[in-house]
């Protein structure tokens, strides 16, 4: 799944102060879980894992990054909402607002990687390139195997 | 826990065609779920309890009405928002937007109660009294007991 | 469902330093958990929920007893076993052995009562006359709501 | 924490018509999860995770097995009720009982590797060297962790 240019593409950064781009992380492994603010297979079972994998592994071997991908209600899930979100979540990790597209409901960085829907997971590899990506919950016992997999690759 | 000007304040209804009132339901019990959409303890625990409530009893012996009660972040609660709310986590039973108080960041019927945060459970008996407030989680079979209680009033 | 010979048949207690009888309880609603100490969802479900009962009312009100009421594999679910089995599970109220039959897999409480398998729950009025007969796992509101009502009765 | 003794020792194996050894499975992952029958925390968290380790990897790159490791109440979690166990909870993988030793509450294979406790999860790698035990509930993302990191070792 190497993409030469396997990038987030987005138009605010929450949580961080400045632009974030995954050639920042190379070497370490980068987890991007995709969500919107109002779907709640998002709010049950992807936010919590991701807030899972922070507390699991150290900040210098994964990188844990969200992406709000709004391909729906755009009216209401805004910056400003989501700023709310975060802060009533507890989310402390950078969250990115991937790109909206002129004349599109689809953003940018959900389009460049073929997304389905949300919640979407994303995984990069030490090289950056895209080692996993799944649409949908998930076990928490396959993110770990991916991740200690691909923590293992030199 | 009588109170004579026991009623529900509101802005505007949705997932209804006509304004509600207490006095709709006498000979019923009333439960009323009073939730902010952003507010996690809601979305885990008062929303689900609240669908629960809806699956166990008849509607011909308990009314189950939501109750929006936004005191903080109104910016991004407003009534567009709630209505995706309400269709992404399946709501369908009524659901009240309390009034604003000119000045106040709390809303009408929310300080008539005395509610002191989202979520809180109000429960009425078939007279229309208050009969139960609580606030923040509580277990499924103590609410069951006290709506079981009420319906065995005559 | 009332029943004039409704009782317990026993051939031990455990938790209780004597024989006990329904009839001991007039006036208290009585919830009797039936169970086999090898049974997964006794142990997940039907367990749990009747030590969630017996913390959720006053012992004034409502009484919980468990009965093993061993329908199979009775060579490895004797007395010694449940002695064990309730100390590691923290099972703190009273313990009847269902009384075997002579020729029959199917003691004699179960019999008397119907009792399809494990875990069966049954709930007792005040007058001491079953309200309340359940085979399988069953919601804890819907617990709730039948000892609310029963406990409303004068 | 290479060993060159390392292996299970056993009176007997249920679901397996032989004799297991840990040299049985050089090149593949191997995890025992170690538990007694009648411990509540082996019930509710390690068998279950067992089954999942089971589900989540294929057979022909993760090796899962059982081992009874009876330190007290030894009298009612013998071989016969271990067997109406494994059946009552569809347990399907190899389980060993771990082997007694005179004199002593703690058996063989308990003593030689040091464990704690129940449930305890020991973890080996391709070579058959003990990478990771740990005694408790552990989060399933961690377990897949260990595994996935342990898969990618040539």
């Amino acid at each position: 799944m190497n993409s030469i240019n396997s990038d987030l593409y987005t138009s605010a950064w929450l949580n961080s102060d400045k632009e974030i781009s995954l050639r920042d992380f190379l070497g370490r492994v980068v987890v991007v879980h995709t969500f919107q603010m109002l779907c709640p297979g998002c709010v049950s079972h992807g936010i919590p894992q991701a807030i899972k994998i922070r507390k699991c592994f150290n900040e210098t071997d994964v990188v844990v990054l969200g992406l709000h991908t709004v391909f729906e209600h755009h009216h209401v899930m805004g910056k400003e909402a989501l700023k709310v979100f975060l802060h009533e979540y507890k989310i402390t990790f950078p969250v990115g607002i991937d790109k909206a597209i002129e004349d599109s409901e689809i953003p940018l960085t959900m389009k460049n990687y073929g997304l389905r829907g949300t919640p979407s997971l994303l995984i990069f590899d030490k090289k950056g390139d895209l080692n996993f990506s799944h649409f949908g919950a998930i076990d928490d016992m396959i993110v770990g195997a991916v991740i200690g997999s691909l923590l293992a690759e030199k």
